[in-house]
This record gives C-alpha cells, structure tokens and sequence, in this order.
C-alpha cells in the first residue's frame, strides 16, 4: 500500500534544556524532516544551543517558537501526543508507536500532522492532550519508561522514516551489496587447498575421500567474496611454495 | 516465526563524552537491555557522569569497561557494527537495520550478540570492523547521516524491541483501548439533539427529514466513548432546559 503523504512537523512543547532541543534537531535532520516548533521554552536563548546540534544547522535555523500549542497546531490535520504512558489517568487509546503508520493509513490521514512532545519533567498535560487526535506510546520497559527527549525524538523520527511514512534521502550510491565468488575460482581454491594438505601429511588413507569433501564443503560455507578467494588463494600458494621448498630440501 | 532469543550486549568504542555513555545507558534500560560494555573510554571517569543516565542506575553499575575490543566479544555468536555508511572504501555489504532481525532469524542467530557503536568522531575504525560478522546502517538521510550516539542506540533498542528481537516488560495495566459508546446512549443523544434543534427553529420543512438523517449520522462519526456520550448528553440537556425556560418565559 503506498504510504499517505503527511507533512510533519515535530512540537517540542516547554523543553527545559537547551542541549535536548538541539539534539532533537539533530534526528529530525538524520532523518530529512525539517520543521520543528518549540513551545513556550524554558530558556529564551536556546537557539544560541548548538553544539548538540551538529549538521542541523538548517533545521535550527527554520525552527520556529510560539508562547502557545494553539498558536501552532492551526493548520494540522492530525495532532498526536507522546506518552510514556506512566500515568493511569489518561483515559484515551494509547497506540504502540511500531503500530502508528497503519493506524494513519487506516483513517486515511493527509496533510499536516504535528508530533508532540513534552517537557522532560512532566511530559505533555492534560491541556495538551485535550487537542490530540491521538496519543501514541514508545513501547518502553515499565521499570525505566520515560525517555529522554532527544532520544525520544530520535526514535519517532527513525520510526516515520522504517514505516514510509517519511521519505528519508538515501547516499546515492550506497556500499554494494554482497558479491559471492564464482565457483571456478572456489575450484581453484579447493586444488591448491587439496595439494596442501596431502604434502602436510593431513589425509589418512582410509577417510581421506571424505575428508576432501569436507574441505569443499567448508571452502563453501565460508561465503567468500572475490577479494577473500583471492587473499586466500595467494595464502595457499605461499604455503604450497614454502613447503615444496621444504621437500625439495628434505630430497637432497 | 518466534524469533530467536539472542542475548544482547552493547559495546561503545571509545566513546569520548561521559554524558553519551550514560545517555546510552538510559536508552539501554528504557527498552530492557541491562549490558553494556564501554571500550578504551575517553574519560577514564565516565562512571561518574549519571545525570544523563536517569533511571539507568542499575545498567551504569553493570557496566564493564576493557581497555580492548577484542576483550569483550570472545563469547559472542554475532558481533555486528554499526556504521553512517557514509565511507565509501568499506566493501562489505551493509544491512539497513529494519532488515536486522530477519537477517538474524535467516542465519538462525542464537547465543550471544554484541552490537558495536564507534567513538562519536570517527565512529568505528576497519580494525573493529574486521571483527563484525555484518555492518549495520540506520537509513539517515545523505546530508545529515551521522547521529548522536546516544540517539544512534535508541534507534537500534527501539529497533530491536520493535521486530521482537529483545521482550521489553511493559506496563502490567496499560490503558484500556478504544471503548466506543452503545447505540442505546447514541440514540438517546440524538433524540435529545433533535428537540435542542426543534426548539432552536433550526429544521426548514422540506429539509428537515434529510437533516435528521445527518445528525444521526454526525453523532456516529463523532466516534463518542460512554465518558464522552454523558458530557455531550448533560450539555443538550442544559441547553434544552434553557431553551424550555426562554419559550417559556416567552409565552408568558
């Protein structure tokens, strides 16, 4: 099913340190968001707070800051709170955050959807939660629920993008995929390996069909790549040279 | 497919700053990971650095520090590193960490698993490459593909917990799910709407039939709980108590 296309932006309503926002800006960038709205801050100067927001230059710049959660959720379509879910009052749905983009995708949500957070001391209340359509939950341990801020960003941010609920830039060229070596030059390894080892003295006459079957087997099972089959090759043929060396020596 | 039960530790890499270890540390214990193993640290006093570690307490005592990698992963099945994928000379192929658990379940991993974050500067080096079985890499986008480490390993907790690779005790009472109201208390809202609006002389005659369709209608989609049908229910009858008086005094 093709993902509805939201525009997301990330609240972060009354955050007390400065660092957190900054790292908060720092996920939404590793993961191509770019809008983020800070609530009523506690310090007044935490555009100033960068060192925890490397890369995020952009996203920082762009952030915007309003006195009030109403000022900034106008436009939006869906509003959704986080909760650790600690408190037993909420008296709402809680959806597991691995759950949210169905959930989306169900209703047929579009537009704009705001993502919530609250401070790190009390989290979202109940006057924010009186405008979210949904609450939704990082499935955290109950001995140890709330997150912190940053990393509780981190999370969602990585969870929009695994889910195609965001569309995440990938490197243009990403690290090539695994590339087995052919089985002519896995042949190769097993003559040269086969030769070695009857010049070591390694083979008993009677299992010594077996054992050879076993060596091609492993030569199988080690997945080499070309660049492997080659370095163990010229490892081989090393061996193989100093111990015809050896008996060559040892004949006259 | 039950998944395999693997044993996870964490291992940070010459982590430089005290307050990513126990940033860690928290992000550990929010998704009920207890291990972590801190290699050739920056700050020989990182221990001491817990404010960023709140609720982390046990997971910082546990903690075991070697001065080598090597050291740490002797008993472990699967080591697997994490990278940006941002160095293009790494020749490996590189799992995005979505794929990890069905990764890990196709090559039936079992026993002991050490996932590796490198130092914050330089993330991890080919030497501790040359020691993973797989490279795995959080999808971030090409312009900004670094992360935070302590936001690098609450993605990969909430990875795991979220594909069942690690069971996350959860909340014994989490909030009730979605208790829709009945269509008894629907229909009793809707009589009571329909006298408000008689009273309000907001029918038209030719209408009015097709109007009461909608607000029945209206009154269903509004996806009312029991809690949210008896507010709704007090305000109709408050404002039906009203209107009665006005007409009422009216006719006086």
């Amino acid at each position: 099913m093709k993902p509805q296309q939201l525009n997301w932006q990330f609240v972060l309503v009354r955050p007390r340190n400065p660092l957190n926002i900054g790292a908060a800006a720092r996920a939404l960038a590793n993961f191509g968001l770019m809008e983020m709205v800070v609530v009523a801050p506690f310090e007044p100067t935490w555009k100033e707070a960068r060192t925890s927001a490397v890369g995020a230059e952009a996203v920082m710049a762009k952030a915007r800051v309003a006195p009030k959660l109403v000022d900034v959720i106008g436009d939006a379509t869906v509003v959704i709170g986080t909760t650790t879910g600690a408190r037993r009052n909420l008296d709402r749905e809680l959806v597991p955050l691995p759950d949210l983009a169905a959930e989306l995708r169900r209703g047929r949500a579009r537009g704009r959807a705001a993502l919530l957070f609250g401070s790190e001391k009390t989290g979202l209340g109940n006057e924010d939660f009186s405008h979210c359509h949904a609450l939704v939950r990082i499935p955290t341990a109950s001995d140890c629920p709330s997150m912190n801020l940053g990393q509780a960003v981190a999370v969602c941010a990585y969870e929009l993008a695994r889910a195609g609920l965001v569309t995440v830039k990938q490197p243009i060229s990403p690290p090539g995929r695994f590339e087995p070596a052919t089985s002519h030059s896995l042949e190769h390894l097993y003559k040269r390996a086969q030769h070695v080892l009857e010049m070591s003295g390694y083979f008993q006459p009677l299992s010594r069909q077996a054992m050879l079957l076993k060596v091609r087997r492993l030569l199988l099972d080690l997945k080499l790549t070309p660049s492997g089959a080659r370095i163990l090759g010229a490892i081989l043929a090393q061996v193989e040279w100093k111990l015809e060396q050896a008996t060559h020596a040892g004949h006259e």
